[in-house]
């Protein structure tokens, strides 16, 4: 076996190696393969360089090798330029926005490779408050005022980035989100809770593909109603009409959440990363995200997973068994009451 | 391809990733090849294990991950005390000894690696000096008189120690030696030379074993009276004795180095690894290094392999292609001296 | 002697000396002196503080204590927002106006103390160009091309910033200058020459004060009308109006930083400096800064003084001794061709 | 005032400010002062010289400006060969010993300033053990286990050196030990009690020149024989001698420490120091130090001065006011069971 595995092992990942070990070669690497990977389609037979290239990555990049950093005002620019050009997320605007955002009661951290020096792998960004956040809104104003971190009863994860294109598929959030929460913990040992912010990207999108299911099930003319209003401009901005949507939608959103599936596994993409890492769908929240973004992929909702060390374990067993989602009972009470009366898995 | 070697590599190496990933993980499996190289030839079966992890530090001690550091007084007791501890040519003999080592006419380069910090990989040894070094006691004596290295020409290195016994395979010598002459040019323009001082040591049991293919040789009579006066308790202190053993010790020495091989390669390992490296046989020494070792293994002969770093890739080359140590021409003169006079290559 | 000095020591110098003893008490105390000098005009007596500070802040300010570093893109946020929010000569008008600052050709050195890390004491900057600037919109510009700094044969120091007001009186800036330019040349071989693109600040308040005298000198229409120009709005961008004022400026302009004098020392306090340092003027520069406080302050000109190390020294005795311009044959020669015909000193 | 001030400096102040700003200036004048301090007796004239630089040097070696660091086995060869040399309480017998007070049952800490980045100014030497620990010989003890201090109840200070001979008068020893004792208190929260294991350096001196004081006393029979006990040689390694001893020299060491004044201060250095900084007298201990130097000047004894962090002010306090020494209810005991049989304070 070790003889096949030897001479299988394609002479390309002996030649990356060896670039490796020419100065600045890491980042050239890393840079190659994004350029391959922006090309796969194109060139289809680049699919083995990708391959080897991702298996050298796997190795080099071992958790083992990277380092959990603060990002302060205390970080060199030539970092900090770089969460402004690569938050995925939430833009931020600049350097004004960035200050903001690393205040007594914001934190920041990222993980390091030491031959990437100046290059963030990945960065996590968490407020410091007091309950569970249900808007972005007030997390990244730029004038609110700074509050006491020791007061802070709430660790809100709201935004989590990958930096580099050149190393998809190499997974670090899963460790980050963790450690991050363990570095808080005892820092801040008042923080009860550790919760993200996160948008529903693929809500819309599902909902829409998935409108004459719904037209076919009993009672659906709410629902229906609901669907329609959110192709009207500024419907966010109308009271009555939210009111009269609200109940719909978050009922069809939790239904999403809890039982869409892809592939066998859960239809939204960042549902399934933070189910598979071991949170729980926690609660939902209305227009809690009304960016230009916010309205067009999530209509306007929010989602808190919640990452109890105790439980993560357990959960992760859960998701990787039986690809379930641990969810609240406020969530599934939610989902129960969506127009997919019998809450059946959706195939 | 792809999916050949995909589904060829063995779930032990994913494994090992994942024990790399805990604190002391990187520290921890280079222990563990270190009990598994010892017991290999007890457990055969092992051998798979120890070529995945080889495969593994062959990707994790990539030359592009490591950094060259100088060591000298200004290290952390840790560290130095490893060198103490490791140092397998010239026996480091304690603190004093160490710090004569580091003084301002000694350099010592190491590699690192960011997840062994306190752990050096490989060090190297150097005496600055004027004119290439002729024996090893001076360079040791631990009350010589500090030189001023600004005057020196010549950058001798007498010693290089491999640390970890978990990475054998795992090469960096080469790399080492040729940014340490790099690093030493830069500092001290005045540098001209860059030259070992080694020792020969495969001589003797070469010439033991070679006895009987002297012994048919025309004209042997001195070549074998010289040998047997090796086994003379402190031959060498005899003037007289050493004065009628030397030629012919000398030329049999140079013809085992120049020509002598094993499984195609110069015979001796020393040789090999610098001839490998692209430098050149410079110059034999007799009565250079009479420690006990010495006299046992090289009957007491040093040699000079010298880094001329304009020709080293063009030595390299001619010693892949051919096999064939580039030496001086003093050395193959002394070569053709010696009792094989028609210096065939052996085989 | 030595009783006299101790008895004569005031406990107020024991009492800083113990707040200096808490943490970010040095910052704590500069920032004192800060308030009592802005108060001093109000509070008189408050000038035995002032001067016990003054007294302990040469003492602990001692240029011994300081660390000269470089500051680029590397360098700490929390640092950088300091040099945008102190810079004094040529404002930084945001962070992409600081980061063209610090390119490839161009560096940024200040003085650090290490009880306040986060603090630059003083900060100068340096363009690397080919020839000596003769306006200071070039080396301004956001958007000029980055330059070799390796083809450089000038550096031209465009801006140097004291930054705590509460270390007014303990001088940095002799020492920055020299040590950046020893440290510049050795970096870069080609450096020729050492030169400073400095405003002439006192230039129009001392044209106004000596107008009368002017008037009273023969021959004086042509200068009197070029003041007279002065304060039409725009006159620097008609063409006509500044080839008939420049030869009257220059020319006054040079008397006055040649032989223009205050107290017994040169007038323009910029002037003071780094003749005092031992530089020489070395050409003055027409419509070389038409910004508002450029155009109001030196009616748009700007002077080279020149530090060649060589020169220096000497050139610091004869300004000590003499209080004597050193200035080139062409400032010289501009000085002469004045009004002021028989360049007798002014008094 | 100020004027007088000023104009009482002397200008060798400056020339000493002019000194230090060369690179290893601060270095070279400690040295100078030790110097001068040296031949002081024969030079009385330097006094204003050690006048002047130990004014300069209570300015820049203000606690303000000291880094206090841990002192361990990653520490450079550099420093810890310092604590080698200058170690002045219980010498260390080479890197052996050194090592065994940096495992992790010991702390040791030193204070630097940073223009003496290789020169600690003042170091203390901790056993973080349980108990009050009564003899210094375990703890010096280099093949002693080493205990786990996570569960030690008790840091003894056993050794606290001051370096620089020529910062003599500039005192840092006060500040040490109360800062040593809050890092240690928040890094093992067990810690309950920080004591010092302590010579009583003046003891047998006082006593000696006591003799014809006690003789003078009534029944001072037992007292009398004690102290002609004390010049036998190897007094301490015959039970029957020391334990008849035991009784008398104790309370005689008991009253000394406690009542003994000289100048108006306690007449023991160590107890000077100590009292001075808030500790209180806590314990005498019997046969704790049977070195050499132990026996010759403390009679054997060592006793433990205990820090309490919430009583120190209020102790220096009653210390600074009227120089009564905070004891013990045992130690004061002791005391009055000596000959000295009314208690009243010795002139």
């Amino acid at each position: 076996m070790v003889q096949l595995h030897r001479s299988a092992e394609p002479p390309r990942q002996e030649l990356f190696r060896r670039l490796n070990q020419t100065p600045g070669g890491t980042a050239a690497l890393v840079d190659v393969r994004m350029h391959v990977l922006a090309g796969l389609a194109e060139h289809p037979e680049w699919q083995v360089i990708d391959a080897d290239l991702c298996h050298l990555f796997s190795s080099w990049f071992n958790r083992g090798f990277l380092t959990l950093e603060r990002i302060d005002w205390h970080t060199p620019a030539i970092i900090l330029e770089k969460l402004i050009q690569y938050e995925a997320v939430h833009e931020i605007s600049g350097w004004r926005d960035l200050r903001r955002r690393l205040e007594a009661d914001r934190r920041c951290f990222a993980f390091f490779h030491p031959a990437l020096p100046d290059e963030p792998l990945i960065f996590i960004e968490v407020a410091l408050v007091k309950g569970i956040s249900d808007a972005i809104g007030p997390l990244l104003a730029i004038d609110a005022p700074v509050g006491d971190p020791q007061k802070a009863d709430t660790a809100v994860f709201y935004s989590i980035t990958n930096c580099q294109a050149g190393l998809r598929g190499v997974s670090f959030g899963n460790l980050l989100i963790k450690q991050v929460a363990q570095k808080l913990g005892s820092e801040f040992p008042r923080l009860r809770t550790f919760s993200t912010l996160s948008p529903v990207p693929g809500f819309r999108r599902w909902l829409a593909s998935s409108e004459s299911d719904i037209a076919a099930l009993p009672d659906s003319a709410a629902a229906l109603t609901a669907m329609r209003m959110l192709s009207e401009p500024d419907w966010h901005e109308r009271a009555e009409s939210t009111s009269n949507m609200r109940d719909a939608l978050m009922s069809l959103c939790a239904h999403y959440l809890v039982y869409a599936l892809r592939n066998g596994e859960p239809a939204d993409n960042v549902a399934r990363f933070h189910l598979g890492n071991g949170a729980r769908l926690e609660r939902l929240n209305w227009l809690a995200d009304t960016s230009k973004t916010g309205l067009q992929r999530s209509a306007g909702m929010m989602v808190n997973y919640v990452y109890r060390l105790d439980d993560v374990e357990e959960n992760h067993e859960i998701y990787v068994k039986e690809h379930r989602a641990v969810a609240s009972h406020e969530l599934k009470r939610l989902a129960r009451a969506s127009v997919f009366a019998q809450p059946a898995r959706k195939r």
